[in-house]
């Protein structure tokens, strides 16, 4: 049903509960929307929070707003979630920002940044910093609107076959991992490529690939990259955390009733606490299974030199968006390059300083 | 308007609809809910998330549910707050659980514990390791229902007149400081005392009190102890995290329609990360106005023999709580023990490791 039948169906609904007619009104002034994901189906952690979040905004509005999920490959390829929004077919997608980078570079920022943001400062620039308005302005231009709706929080530097002992390791390395993360380790010498979750296995069995990251334990459990790799970094310098949206058809959006408007900001700002609780609480279940039950060795961090080297790189791509001759790129990194600054500086001494001391003196 | 006043609302507002009478229909459904918080109104972060919080739940239901706050002292006093649900003054309160736990031990777990939980882990052990059941055991007692509505993630060691070297500086301490982390300071030597927000300042400016802790720069500054006292430490051992908590009167809340009950929960969690962000945003701004413009000394960390001499009575006090007489408050501690030690893993081995080598990289 799209909007204009939706106004139909509301003025319908008036007119029948004048005549006494409540309950059928009630009925008739729902409306359905599509949700198209670029998660497949009850994926851990990102494909059951899209799931969820549907469901809570079709019980917080009693059905006044179902919401329909068709999960990756079931209405669009995952990669083409957007499009569908934007040519109608559906009216939200739920995936990350990043994926449409080649739409807007600016885009890179709203997921995650190597050596960027974490999930909790990612958020505060989001809200308190100018990161949502920046966002409204990129994706005003396809007519979208974008909400945050979950978060990793810290994912894993990614499975290994071979231990990596320094920066000679890397070069060559057939390695998947997308995004800017994939540009940092492009540039520090690997071969990098992206390939959709489900084919990254096959990949790694059949020596296509030498490495890949996907997001932490929780899911790298589930798609069985034990099997096949011994070698897991449990720390990623590429991905802070993944942030994930929510993408609405803004003008269908701005017709809703006001109350259902709010209904859907605050079910996806309460999405990003509970994805981020649930990778909190499951990661480092999945952990110690791969741990206990499959004999994965892990490796706190990668070696310096690679660290040094993957910041280096970092810092050069982050240079050239300051530079960007797209002008909302080039704010886009300018507000959240201020914004990181200000925002490590509590996270490197009130947090820091806590984790450590609670680290060092209740082991 | 009670419960059923609000039912006696509803029946004439189906029957105004049915007339053709809509709008005064909608308005005559309506109810008003109070919340009593135990926060200064406009107090920053905390005063302002009670209205924010209230504010959305009345624009989430377009006023069906109407909530008018009562801040500290407007109804009842601060403390007073949750008394006032129990005997029906108020339908909801707005505050701190560990204020309450003289009602019962077990709820110091649901605020913050000395060397605990930070914000995103204790929100990860609520949701999906068993904290909100035990909670709700607790709080069914006494006829109420809590639910996670903010948190002001690390806060500060607090402010002290004199620089303090090591553990011999701590005795006899006048000091500020609640809760479990109050006792924590008390164990090591301190002289601990609870003062309200208001009281606080004088009491330093007068010389009856050596030092203070409150939440962290955002509020500190507002406060203005920068007047009384230079030496702030940052990081505190005693307060990872302040979760603050809605609660509601458990059988008003479950005569709600479903729907405006899912909207109140939404919105809480909505709000735990809305704190937490403006929290994230504002401490390091306030904190580089009181070392710019008020040449506060800052100190990142308490001496290693405090640090370590709180570990040590923040775990006796555990250890007590582990074998307390009382089932929930044993049991609760039981739990919180075994989700600490899962959530902290991911917490010590992703999060630090990635914080570490943002700050050593990327200076």
């Amino acid at each position: 049903m799209d909007r204009r039948s939706f106004l139909r169906a509301s003025a319908l609904g008036t007119t029948a509960a004048a005549t006494g007619l409540a309950a059928p009104a009630i009925a008739q002034g729902n409306i359905t929307w599509r949700m198209v994901t670029t998660w497949p189906r009850n994926f851990p952690g990102l494909g059951v929070g899209a799931q969820r979040l549907a469901d809570k905004i079709t019980a917080a509005t009693d059905g006044q707003l179902t919401v329909q999920v068709f999960s990756a490959g079931e209405m669009v390829p995952p990669l083409q979630a957007l499009d569908a929004v934007i040519d109608g077919s559906a009216e939200m997608s739920h995936g990350a920002a990043y994926y449409w980078q080649n739409k807007s570079v600016g885009l890179s920022f709203f997921t995650g940044v190597p050596f960027g943001m974490t999930s909790r400062e990612h958020a505060a620039w989001v809200r308190y910093m100018g990161g949502q308005e920046l966002w409204d302005e990129i994706y005003d231009q396809f007519g979208l609107q974008g909400f945050l709706s979950g978060d990793t929080g810290t994912q894993a530097g990614g499975w290994f076959k071979n231990e990596i002992t320094g920066i000679a390791d890397v070069q060559g390395l057939r390695f998947r991992t997308p995004g800017l993360g994939g540009q940092v380790w492009q540039r520090i010498g690997a071969s990098v490529t992206n390939l959709a979750a489900g084919e990254i296995f096959q990949a790694l069995q059949t020596g296509a690939l030498d490495a890949a990251e996907f997001v932490g334990p929780y899911n790298d459990l589930a798609l069985g990259f034990y099997q096949v790799c011994k070698h897991y970094y449990t720390s990623s310098f590429a991905e802070p955390g993944l942030a994930t949206e929510l993408v609405v058809d803004k003008a269908k959006y701005q017709e809703l009733p006001t109350n259902i408007q709010a209904i859907i900001r605050d079910v996806c700002q309460a999405e990003y606490d509970q994805v981020a609780s649930d990778f909190a609480a499951n990661d480092p279940r999945a952990l110690a299974t791969l741990v206990n039950q499959h004999e994965v060795i892990t490796h706190a961090s990668f070696p310096d030199d690679i660290v040094e080297a993957g910041a280096n790189a970092a810092n050069e791509i982050m240079q050239e968006l300051l530079a960007s001759d797209d002008d909302l790129t080039r704010r886009t990194a300018q507000n959240w390059v201020g914004a990181l600054n200000v925002l490590r500086s509590k996270t490197e001494s009130a947090d820091l300083g806590y984790i450590l001391a609670r680290q060092r003196f209740v082991p």
